[in-house]
């Protein structure tokens, strides 16, 4: 058996553990022979505790994989086979202002496709596209599964701006709407297929088989009910679709788009939560410091019931399911974030979408849909808008092509408010957008 | 010298003295035999007034052309070359309701592409769909010149729906637009040409050449400097643009994009203009009052001076010089609303759009601009989806594809306030609106 | 367990004891109730030769398989769930036709693809069309799984000018390739995957995996090599590639695609073969009539061994693997022939393809490539405008547009050749072209 | 009055009087101040014979343009404004190579889209990109208006392989055709206005119209007619169509279709010539003797009558309208080869095309057709896909892709006779291909 080397980047984080179980749980199909845990300096006892756990966790099951913990990242990216991202620039600290400073102007912040996104992306995306040049350099052939979001945006900056063409972008949001409505319908999710098409936080499902046959309308009718179930995810409020929307969509929209279609209360709520709890950065702080203190206990070799309260529920099988396939050539379907290439006919080719595929040991391959449902096409271009010219201000570090994301974002209601927030989010973020300030120095 | 014959479907309107002076100037190359005059029984008086001082305009120019009034639709259309339709179904009292409704849930109404513009969308389309089936019947070869607004939605419907393919929508934003800059500018009109593409109020003037070079970013740097000349139109509030974000579209925005690019502060001042001086349809019946007391009097035989109050400056301009370029071949450059066909890539081939194009015989032919930039193809797109849907509903009838379209309208904040909009509205506009009522009575 | 009624119009056919062998051996997941073998008068005694032949080998199976054989081709279609269609209107009298009147102008018949497709196209798209009818009234939500050549004309024309959409075009012609490269690598072939993409009998493997890893240098050297395999079709003559050009092709092409690249060779074969042996229809004639013997033979009740000399090798498996995965969802891949919808770009969306698709109980979905190879984009092209003008005259019946088809196939040196063999097959046809006579006599 | 430099490579071809003589007539609007003729060593003694006579029409007209002849092609492109190029790398006698050669194997040599047109760009392309390499440094906002055939794979070339976007590839075809049809319908040219699109040499005329009516029926009608006038040019012999494929086709081939259209019978048409008064380069070796002797008379002072024979019919009208349309931003209609954008959709938008372009100082933009008649489209993107691997393989100097481009060219019968005239072609052309033998020496 040859070597099967696994660097995950981001390696403090507290999703560690899900990982690991999985690639424990998977280990027969895909017999890793290395994983490397990496992080920063201001990660490195995160590191230690987190990776502590996941090397008592593989002696536990016997397994002869390595486990490694570095902050070298070069070292660790040198002939990797699989280069997972799932670190975080600015902690859950950015995160909490990416939230609280819209909210300040009466704008949802919204951490992935709203203007907390756009200053996630900001942060992130050279921090990927370093890592891509030593990826080139170090395993060209290595794939980048990337689950740090903006998931999309940071899929399109890698597309468009390095020369790392082996990247997946992934996320658990299909995933789980598969669950929830294989729930609705009352059967297990391998009997439910959906037809999901968009982007990243912006997918729909526009058709659902029950053993074949398409229920779509029954999903519709079920979703939109008296009694129906919930169908959202813990960090999105369960607000209710008003059910003549729903039926006029005729496509299930995914958890984010309630950000869009219902604006309006949405902010109301994150106002509220903001006044109480704290928003999702601040609830995530206090549930990340209990994980860590239980992780810290050197018995403890399995992932704890705790970490379910995170929020990354079906992470670990997305992220195992879709190595797995790729490295046994598996030819099945699974919904990812790769290069659109037709699949979509009003996205460009060479653009970022979420789409079901068949994974090939040569990648995805997407199973086109022809074109959106003409209701979804605006709002889905719109975020594609968004992304790119995002993406384009992470590189350039231009303030003008900053704002104009900012300002063409859906939840920003004008050029005004859009440069308010623009101009306290750079201040705040500072520290993590030298790209921005190195310009203004010279 | 053969018959030409101009049918104008609400003859009776405030506007019609200034497409007669536009004939009446141009009539050495377009030599009209027969103008008629059609309108409503409700709206017989207005015409009988301002027909009248259409024949007196006609007979001070000493020309011969035979002006008939009449409410017989069917026998105007009878053999006609061309077509042009300015009719307002429930005239400015339905175009209030249209404004004045939204506000109370603080959404702005937007006679055109907001949800004033779905249910005058949803009034005018079954009409114009009449008229198209006419059409077919008495006058196949016609043109259609269509400036009643949604203009975009209307163009969509008659592509979509009718079996009528010669047909052009028209707008006078784009010469306006033209003008201004050329004011900017300090230069004659003439001197000016901008590219323009996108749709109807949503059209952007991406490129600026000044005696063929490119002046753009001269232009974008004086529409944002301090001793900046206004660059609007009497109907919105020429609130400044953002410099900044400006620079970053490195596009000219038309006025109308005030309303999704600075939706708040649009807001706010639509709801101060309606608690003082009225909406803008209130407005508009005053002055409308005032030029029909005007155009009473037997010794008025030109366009009086008060029309510009209107605000339709170029209207006549437009509509005369596409009439005018399609009967005689001219192969000129106009700014028009037809089929895509290729001309802008995202979107799809089969609708309509608002861009130059070579104006002949056999119609408009658009100079195709690959694609739309970046940042505006997601705006764009959501309109073009707001009138497909909006267009589907009014021939439909159907109420949940109507909330559908009123939902996706980028103005509404959520699915919620949708359904209350679209409910009152549905209510206020009943009479308007048989295809909805029809339905639920069945 | 419920009805499961396949319906094979041209049941009297040669291949039938093929297709009953696959069912027979599938009866596990495909528990097929009612097997109704069709055919026409002219066929009645062939049909019943064969039919009888199928029941015994139903009976003995030891399956609970109804045969039903028939000449009522509405009493067959009613309510039923797969319709396979493989017959040869003229039978292969008229093939021989195809293939002896073009060699009379130098020029090769090529029974699908060429003049002698063609007119096979003629004779056969209104017949199909016909079926097309009888299945939207008798069993509107069928599959029709169509056999009969030109498969990608028959398939265009199925999309084009019928209401069925639930059609799929199938061609042993993949499988076998993908067979014959295996054996190049010496591989079973399930360790390889090609990727497929072109239209019928005008396809190309793009790429080759063997388990997973992208081999196709290593088969473009071994086909070119000097101990190379054959890799061609019973019908086509195994002229050796010239190994500069398949190396610049960088594809492996199909074995017709002799007839297009290697003309003037193939033309010579064509021309020796037919003074010697005879063409290949009339070779057929002798094996299908040796066939007939032995189906009569009652005590016979399994595929003879004669039968793989009528060259139909995986015809069998790539049918009832695609019923087996349409009845029971099995979402894996088979290539096609289906409907475009983006999945290669310089294709238009609503024309018929041959490709890999993931078959599904709502049917194939195409896994798109982005675009073919720039090389072959031109013929394929090519074929796609014949294929497409070619059924527009089968259904119009109009002399000028078949004459059109008949130049623009690039096996035909010019016009005035083209309008010869036009005029000559025309007559030699007439009896099967009501549709080109009725028009001439009205 | 500022500097208005125009630049001639190719200056000493016996065409230069053309061009001069167009300068000279439009000197009012295109003050002209420096003309350079540029040539080779090779070309040393006619560039100074015709160069001298250049310079004896502009004194005879008495305007102020300074002719300069120069051996140094970076002085003259420094600061140049238009770049034309009409050089003939090998002269004459290259051209009689790639018409005889091609012959031997019965195959047409055709020095534009056929095998002799694959040797001219292998040639022509590496010289070009040079130019595009001292533009780029020397001039890099001129306008490069090349007429060297093959000028669409030229053109191609330039816009795949150089940083130079501001290129034209110009022909006379589309105005010849122009100006024959007006005669077939009794009219003047500028009454006639013909929808074109396609590429170079491979262009139709999609519809015609007359004082802006629809007239195409009628001119295919005329075209087919027993009275029919000439449709051809000098160099294409003037074989008639067959009336029913003209009919089905419904539209306007040009004169070069006849190579594709009627293979069989042009071939037999250029053997004969062949034999008898020599190939058309070998005619044209006569004709540019004669036209040499009748330049150096230094008292000749216009372009001679005998011109005309020499087949450049309107080919300084085509050259001379573009450059005055640019330089003054005209905005009228001419047929250009430019990048495609969307205009023709089967055909890549970052391909060169040939088709009616409203011109202006920004270039040339394209008038959108849509896409090609079904039938054409097959055959268009065949000489799209010839160009493409001509041009890499120009580039590329590889012989496999010198091949494919062979193998795939419509007038080559098949793979093996592709590679003879490829093996003699190179041999005999070795002079001109460094880049093929470069390669193999290393
Ligand atoms: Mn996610
Ligand atoms: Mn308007
Ligand atoms: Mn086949
Ligand atoms: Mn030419």
């Amino acid at each position: 058996m040859g070597k099967l080397k696994i660097v995950t980047i981001g390696g403090g984080s507290s999703y560690t553990p899900e990982i690991v179980e999985g690639f424990i749980k998977r280990y027969d199909e895909l017999p890793i022979t290395e994983l490397w845990l990496v992080d920063v300096e201001a990660g490195k006892e995160k590191l230690e505790i987190v990776g502590n756990m996941a090397k008592r966790m593989v002696e536990k099951a016997g397994l002869p994989i390595d486990v490694h913990l570095t902050l070298d990242r070069r070292e660790a990216l040198k002939d990797a086979d699989f280069v997972t991202t799932q670190f975080r620039v600015g902690l859950l600290d950015a995160r909490a202002k990416d939230e609280r400073i819209p909210l300040k102007y009466n704008v949802i912040g919204q951490e992935t496709n709203g203007p907390g996104g756009l200053f996630k992306g900001l942060r992130t995306i050279p921090v990927i596209l370093d890592i891509c040049k030593d990826m080139e350099e170090l395993c060209p052939n290595a794939w980048l599964v990337n689950f740090t979001n903006p998931a999309g945006m940071v899929t399109e900056a890698v597309l468009r701006y390095s020369n790392i063409k082996n990247v997946v972008g992934l996320c658990n949001v299909p995933i789980m709407m598969k669950m929830q409505v294989a729930e609705l319908l009352g059967a297990d999710g391998d009997r439910v297929h959906i037809d999901f098409a968009g982007l990243n936080h912006m997918v729909f499902g526009l058709n659902v088989y029950l053993d074949g046959e398409n229920v779509t309308d029954t999903v519709l009718d079920k979703m939109t009910s008296d009694d129906k179930k919930e169908m959202t995810m813990r960090n999105i409020k369960n607000l209710d679709w008003e059910p003549s929307f729903i039926k006029g969509l005729k496509a299930i929209p995914c958890p984010y788009h309630r950000y869009y279609y219902k604006t309006s209360q949405m902010l109301e709520a994150e106002l509220e939560e903001a006044d109480n709890e704290g928003t999702r950065a601040e609830v995530v702080q206090g549930v990340e410091r209990d994980l860590f203190e239980l992780y810290k206990d050197p018995n403890l070799a399995h992932k704890p019931e705790q970490l379910s309260k995170r929020g990354g529920a079906y992470y670990s099988d997305a992220a195992c399911s879709l190595i797995n396939s790729i490295y046994n050539d598996k030819r099945d379907i699974q919904t990812v974030n790769t290069i659109n290439n037709g699949a979509i006919q009003s996205i460009p080719n060479d653009s970022a979408i979420e789409i079901n595929c068949v994974i090939t040991k040569d990648g995805p391959k997407p199973i086109g849909i022809g074109d959106l449902p003409v209701p979804v096409r605006g709002l889905v271009q719109q975020i594609k808008s968004f992304e790119r010219v995002g993406a384009e201000a992470a590189v350039t570090g231009d303030y003008n092509t900053a704002l104009l994301a900012m300002t063409i974002n859906p939840l920003v209601p004008s050029d005004e408010i859009a440069k308010k927030i623009m101009d306290e989010m750079l201040e705040a973020h500072k520290e993590h957008l030298p790209q921005f300030f190195k310009k203004i120095e010279a």
